[in-house]
């Protein structure tokens, strides 16, 4: 399957999981008016801005689902298990909305983020700084979203799947999503750089704040809505935190090396945002003490300079520090297709699967 | 029933609702600290906490339990029940960790409020200010606590009280708890006092932001639970909306005309934190022009003093607000007795349900 054919099928998927978004939130606009102005609000700023992503961890779920239970359901999935794609994308929209606070980002997805749209909002009203009063309304509107995920769940999933299942798929989203909260506050704490984070640290944030969380959870999500075995949803959830490690490392690569005409976003934002990766902790565990000295300096730096960044790449490169990642990701490629060859789907489930992964590792955005 | 037996009776439960956050959370604790060094730290802190509260609506799922099960059982509740009563607890947890940001609260359940913690610890170790990193680790511990709650009820409720019941208080929780966050956006906005609030806005945010979720929402579910049919349930939730406002007029009259050596706080706070309250509004309602004036600008001030205080005591009783909402809470006090009498459970528990609303009206603190 070419990468045409592949962003085709996830498209696909994509454009249902947002269907189930649209016309979940806009049944629930007119029950949350009677609430108060806020509610029926709150569901359209939530509609622009869940549909605004690229509902790849949604797809993904539905992917999976369809990849296990082809040959039984005939390729018609089940209402209820869009309805679990949808909720995951929502809990995503909820995470998103807390992150943005946290870093204080204010561009999300194209569009002012949801704390800051706020912000605004209430700066107008009152002719005030309304920064904290924002951030609030942010929180609120964040827990809303994910109780808003968690009734589509209950509702319609368990309409359309089953309670066992579904309690399940609840079982599964909460023992992660706790970790992610736990690994949020790691990263949180190493944004003020007062504690150098250690390998062991920055793999155990890219596994349970990134990798299980984008990969591992969409993917055994899918695997309880096909009613699979326990082994096959671990051995996707072992399978998803390897793609899901591969995304983040490339990410990093990318972020240092990639042009920005083609990523659509500036280079060195993890430079600027003194955020503690993989390739930063090789690089300064490779440098002599001299060029250590000049690494910490840069790091420590308010404002990165183009020049920052081109010693920052040479050294990456000079120091072997791009290619020890290099290394990290072939080799987690190679365990990858081995496990995706061991699963028990379809040739063509393996090929969109390959596929997934060698974009996810050659991928310059 | 007595005070005194009611008092017991509902440590009674509380003791078994913190008993089972206390080993749920000790048993997370290990599974956490192998993420990173914050998820056992966090566990012990929501430990104390959560255990720190009254577990008022922890005691009350089971109590209802109990009331509507008692002759099937015979007095032995499900361990599945004691997992979703303090699931609540811990939900109840999360929210008033993110009201605390929101409203910078320092003191909660008479220890440091959870983000002031962090913002102590981030203050230790950095040595520069950590409001915004204690704010940010305060909502990753509020979400936190929410998740770890949906695992005790995904995975011990419906141990004990299998996936349909346990479905349906999710979907309970859902609803109710996406409408506390849209009221919750409402009190935040209140707060800029840039609107005033209509009668009809304060009775919103008293029925959900309050009452539902402190007393509809336990009845509720302690019903399903016990497996009742439907009509019970709807009964209960109604009944637990009246219990809940009446419960909020009263607070909001202690506030003004309490003792600060019975309510053990200082009295005013509402005043002081401009809090859009029933009696507030009836006291702009019915004051004249000169004394609304005077109201208003007692309203806007910075700091309230003693003379202030006296003042609007003094025109709440006499432009008849206080009245009005005594008025209020005996209609609705009638309204609940009417209806309490009317549910299918036996003398004893009516009495004890009688008995926590008459507390709620005649108490001082």
């Amino acid at each position: 399957m070419e990468r045409r054919g592949l962003d085709e099928e996830l498209s696909r998927y994509g454009r249902r999981v947002a269907r189930t978004l649209e016309s979940f939130l806009e049944r629930k606009a007119h029950e949350l008016e009677s609430v108060n102005g806020w509610g029926g609000d709150l569901t359209e700023r939530l509609r622009q801005f869940c549909t605004a992503g690229k509902l790849i961890r949604g797809s993904l779920v539905l992917l999976t689902h369809d990849m296990l239970s082809f040959e039984r359901t005939a390729g018609v999935t089940a209402p209820g298990c869009e309805a679990a794609a949808a909720a995951y994308e929502l809990i995503h929209s909820f995470l998103l909305i807390h992150d943005d606070i946290m870093d204080r980002d204010r561009l999300r997805r194209g569009m002012p983020s949801i704390h800051y749209q706020y912000q605004k909002i209430v700066e107008r009203i009152t002719g005030t700084n309304g920064l904290h009063e924002g951030e609030g309304l942010g929180i609120c509107a964040g827990d809303a979203a994910l109780f808003l995920a968690l009734e589509l769940l209950s509702c319609e999933t368990t309409a359309g799947c089953g309670p066992a299942n579904t309690m399940k798929i609840l079982l599964l989203w909460s023992r992660e999503l706790s970790r992610v909260g736990v690994a949020q506050m790691q990263d949180v704490f190493f944004g003020t750089r007062h504690k150098e984070a250690s390998e062991a640290d920055i793999m155990s944030l890219y596994r349970f704040k990134t990798a299980r969380y984008t990969f591992s959870v969409p993917f055994a999500t899918g695997s309880i809505l096909a009613g699979s075995d326990t082994p096959v949803t671990q051995a996707l959830l072992n399978l998803g935190e390897r793609f899901g490690v591969i995304y983040q490392l490339v990410d990093d690569r990318i972020d240092l090396f990639g042009e920005a005409k083609k990523t659509g976003k500036p280079i060195g934002t993890d430079l600027q945002g003194k955020k503690q990766t993989l390739l930063h902790y090789y690089l300064q565990r490779f440098a002599t003490p001299e060029q250590k000295r000049r690494i910490s300096e840069i790091f420590r730096k308010d404002r990165i300079t183009e020049e920052d960044i081109a010693y920052i790449r040479r050294e990456a490169v000079e120091t072997g520090a791009v290619r020890r990642v290099e290394e990290m990701i072939l080799k987690m490629k190679k365990e990858s297709e081995k496990m995706l060859n061991a699963l028990p789907v379809k040739e063509e489930y393996k090929r969109i699967l390959g596929e997934i992964l060698a974009h996810g590792v050659t991928r310059e955005s």
